[in-house]
């Protein structure tokens, strides 16, 4: 009997794969619904850009890959209908069925727009997909459009902003909500403002979009609306969380013995609250596709859960954050103290450029909740740094004497992540 | 009665500002033996290379400056010769006497250099001082020499062989151990005098030299025997640890009370052995003058101490270490279990570069106890990562599960540092 994998990008293949490397002999199947697996999604805004040439670049392994070297039997244009755990059977759109004695869900997420008219005209496009991809840019290449909205200012609208910018295109960005790149957070959200508005790209925030052909501009990218893709799972008796993506032990077992879930279909462990969260990423989806596969295959890992970091590129500077903003560590019942410096990257006499990090911490504990960092050097370094102190419950005081490395053309002698550190501290 | 600071550079004067800020009344006299205060020690190889332009540009403040803003009385060509505890006062090369109340020692490091002929020649020279670089650039000017020989392999060596490569010269590095940058560490090692030699610079290990004139190069940077500059103190009665250097407390007061030394005359703790080490660099120094002028003036601070971070720029690539490397974890009692790995510092398609990734941690404890990163691209950042996972006491287990940030322009969804902690795991 099979592991039978439903999913063939990053959390479906990081499974088959990791599965493969516990047990030889298992026989795995990967059911993948498109035509191509294993691209990097990630990647689908540099291709629309134009910095990354052919889409072929983006995809990482084949069919015939993994059919060879791994011994993986992976089959495109597989669509799963249903799945039958009684049964221990999914069923594909073509009515075959595949028999399963253990199963991982690898749905991925999906946009679910609801209330906007017009979603389905030739130039109004999503970019979730190597295909959506492909549309776009030849889009780009055959119709030569000047403007274009991008609906969603997700870290998927940001980006497909910047690309269709440096294509050219007036590009206008509609945000339903205040925010951007999904933090509550009006001064991060300002920056972010301020960086697109250098690069002449509006951000109209608080603006809710009814009708796409009202809009009157000559593309349209759909960047918002983004869910877990649950309904299978639902509907063979798997529970959802709090989040409404799949519930999942640190195992990625979900409710039925044996079920599997990863990637973005499935919440994980937020390291901050303690509390399930649903945040799609690529690195989530690996690391929760390995666990699954792992455990699905006899092994026993574990997937401790996140701390909610990212970083977006726009027009070359990092936008980074890691835990929660001061708005959003109220929500989770925190008392939040923050600080937010602007400081040199380097010292002055080697280039410095400027960097604005941010420090949120809890009043009563003194631990690090949150922070983010914008700059066009080491945003992501910096992030990272404060990334590892959320994870191991690091106190101010402690992030504070921070042995980080110092030379002229990496660093100033105080990181900024220091200079930030001892501004909090004052506030305790 | 006043604080007495001696040294007016990085400890001095962080000691004297952070006291300052303490006690905004209170009296405070910097005595500095040389001609100049508050330049960036760190940034004189820039310099000699050209990069930067003026030895101006590395002071950062003059005594008018901390007469006017910070009513803190710098008195340069002021050179202690003794300090009488008992008496609470110190004797000037004038013969001028200071009283105290309380005093912090910053005198620094020197390079003691012994059984080497021949170094008073003009064609040699040290690069530890302002002026030292500034005699080292008009040589360069002046008497356009070919060829240099640079005696020591340490961080000042080797960023001193970037810099006269750079204006052109041949350049041979002389370094008596197997190591170079003080790391213990034949993997290393290699590394480094890859890149040298990728660069025309000769790196000759195990060299021993005794005669500077036999040599025969057109200029020699001696870069070698550093030591804490301890006389004064241990004439006045002030103990020294088994690094040689001032021992401190945790408060950097030594073993007379009312006391205190800072910078790189002085041992700090190391956390991840929990000894005293000493490792004289322009951070720990910044550091620790502000809680020694903290603690001088009235405050109550700790330093907590060092991991040992560290890194250099040799032609580009960032070399960076921290904790203890396989041998010397060794010697510090540790088990190590080590792994290095190559990978990518960003995907494919997205104009990746190497970097090299080494993790070492203790196999009884799975404590990760070092680690170094080699790369063109994050170094700074890997290492500042894994130096905040060694202050944290972070496993190995731990470090794997680590949430970094991801996105094709700053690195690859499966971190490098992520990577080798896989690796590592699979050795326990």
């Amino acid at each position: 009997m099979a592991l039978v994998v439903v999913g063939g990008v990053a959390a479906g293949l990081s499974a088959a794969a990791r599965a493969r490397r516990v047990d030889p002999r298992l026989e795995i199947i990967v059911l993948e619904k498109g035509p191509v697996i294993s691209y990097g999604a990630c990647g689908l805004p540099y291709f629309v850009e134009g910095r990354v040439e052919k889409s072929s670049q983006l995809i990482v392994y084949t069919p015939e890959y993994f059919r060879k070297e791994r011994q993986i039997d992976v089959r495109i244009q597989s669509r799963v209908t249903s799945i039958s755990h009684p049964r221990r059977e999914v069923v594909l759109e073509s009515g075959a069925r595949v028999p399963y004695e253990r199963l991982v869900i690898a749905t991925g997420a999906r946009s679910e727009i609801r209330g906007i008219a017009g979603t389905q005209s030739p130039h109004v496009f999503t970019l979730y997909t190597l295909d959506d991809a492909e549309r776009m840019r030849a889009f780009l290449r055959e119709r030569r459009p000047r403007t274009a909205a991008v609906v969603g200012a997700g870290y998927i609208g940001v980006e497909a902003a910047d690309a269709l910018r440096r294509n050219g295109l007036a590009v206008t960005i509609f945000e339903a909500s205040q925010d951007v790149l999904l933090r509550d957070d009006p001064d991060f959200t300002a920056a972010v403002r301020k960086q697109l508005e250098r690069h002449k790209v509006e951000l109209r925030t608080g603006e809710r979009i009814s009708d796409l052909e009202d809009l009157g501009y000559d593309m349209i990218v759909l960047a918002a609306g983004f869910r877990p893709n649950v309904q299978l799972a639902v509907e063979a008796g798997i529970e959802t969380g709090r989040t409404g993506a799949i519930r999942t032990d640190d195992r990625m077992e979900t409710n039925l013995r044996g079920v599997f879930a990863a990637g973005d279909c499935a919440e994980v462990n937020h390291l901050v609250s303690g509390r399930s969260t649903w945040i799609p990423l690529g690195t989530t989806a690996n690391k929760t596709g390995r666990v699954a596969g792992a455990n699905a295959s006899g092994g026993r890992e574990r997937f401790a859960g996140v701390v909610g970091t990212s970083i977006v590129s726009i027009f070359g500077t990092g936008f980074a954050t890691t835990g929660f903003s001061a708005a959003q560590a109220r929500n989770e019942g925190f008392t939040p103290v923050t600080t937010r410096v602007e400081a040199n990257t380097r010292p002055k006499y080697y280039a410095a450029t400027r960097t604005t990090v941010e420090l949120v911490a809890d009043k009563a504990s003194r631990r690090l909740i949150g922070g983010s960092v914008i700059g066009e050097d080491g945003a992501n370094g910096r992030i990272d740094v404060i990334a590892t102190a959320l994870q191991t419950r690091m106190r101010v005081d402690e992030f504070e004497q921070l042995d980080l490395a110092y030379s002229p053309p990496f660093s100033p002698v105080w990181d900024p992540l220091l200079i930030a550190a001892q501004q909090l501290l004052k506030q305790f």
